[in-house]
């Protein structure tokens, strides 16, 4: 009878953790698509995407406030140790990035809404951005993974394709200092654009953090601040 | 005797709690001087001291990483419960912000570095930097306040700032497009400058953050997506 009730309470608890993990994902989902269509509205000047975007914020903000209590919860009641516990305040941790990933589609959104209301000169084309925001949506989505499916050679791509990103938008930048040079009317608008580029290379930045919470959750180690050949050799021992 | 051995046990775990508060104070006071330093490297072009900033980073970085132990530690031990567990969980959290603005501050080191590596061609005055800067750092040390005396007032001030802090990030860029329309050979340094006064304006986020957890650990109530006007009624209720 006792042990029927513990096997229900570890039951139970297990299905709490699953709980967990699932909205982590469900918000993951979430964010992935509000940067992509923050994207879409910049290159296609729909406006009304953008407001959508704005508006969709407060559901990712919903769901961090709601993750955080289901993780308060679990310590309160569940006492979690060793593996479980690293979870839990991984989950803590990582529902902060993604909330602030959300932020940042928002700002986009908010800049292409600027970016159309102002008399439209020449546009410099969004091929780059897009690249840059097709970088972007990759490490979210393989941050995303890595601890879907505690996938450590995951986050290692992760963080490695992070330089791929920087490396976008410094070209983004040369690009949008020529264009500003060329013509000073293009200027207000060329930062704009520069505010979105800034936007992704952090949305990088927090996938990128993502990734280095999964090793630390299987290693039980701290890789947030080693080097990047360190955080490989942690990421492929056994 | 048990009673004893309880009462020994009760103050070692608040001496535990005690050490966690401190050491989060101490984080605080390192990266509110890695603020000041990055912006008297800037305003003075003290590049030797642009590189201290970002040789002292790996400080802030092991501070966290300190201070997330003895959270992890004193949940896996000690099972807090209520205002107790809200504290460490809001450590935790408080702890990436702190992260994240000494990263800010070795932003700005490093573009201190880029601005003065380059022929200097006109500087426009670092005036308004200045005044932002001072307002990042005030927020911070306000946030840091408000959590050391659990003081309510000094979160709702916080937030309240955060506004004026991005009045004069805008202030700012409006001078800097002035300035780039005017003379074309300024727009690399002064999107430098923007970059700049965009790692303050992060600043001011992340000290407004840490402000709304302050009223969270008291109110066991989320501020963090309500409107301003919600937040000076939930810091100022009883």
């Amino acid at each position: 009878m006792v042990l029927n009730t513990q096997e229900h309470t570890s039951k139970r608890y297990d299905a709490e953790l699953e709980t967990v993990r699932s909205r982590v994902l469900q918000m993951g989902g979430l964010v992935e698509s509000q940067i992509s269509s923050a994207i879409n509205a910049l290159s296609t000047g729909n406006v009304q995407l953008a407001d959508q975007v704005i508006a969709d914020d407060d559901r990712v903000n919903a769901l961090e406030v709601q993750i955080d209590e289901d993780c308060s919860h679990i310590i309160a009641r569940r006492q979690p140790a060793a593996q479980d516990l690293r979870m839990v305040i991984m989950v803590i941790k990582m529902i902060t990035d993604l909330e602030r990933i959300g932020d940042e589609a928002e700002k986009i959104a908010r800049m292409t809404k600027l970016i159309y209301s102002s008399e439209r000169l020449t546009l410099p084309r969004f091929t780059e951005v897009k690249i840059a925001a097709g970088y972007a949506i990759d490490m979210l989505k393989k941050s995303l993974d890595a601890f879907a499916r505690i996938d450590l050679a995951a986050a290692a791509s992760v963080v490695r394709q992070d330089r791929l990103l920087d490396d976008q938008f410094r070209g983004i930048l040369r690009q949008l200092i020529t264009f500003m040079m060329e013509d000073a009317r293009t200027i207000s608008t060329s930062i704009e654009i520069l505010f979105v580029a800034k936007a992704l290379e952090r949305i990088g930045d927090h996938a990128k953090n993502m990734a280095e919470y999964v090793v630390y959750l299987v290693k039980g180690k701290d890789v947030r601040h080693v080097t990047e050949e360190e955080f490989e050799r942690e990421a492929s021992s056994d």
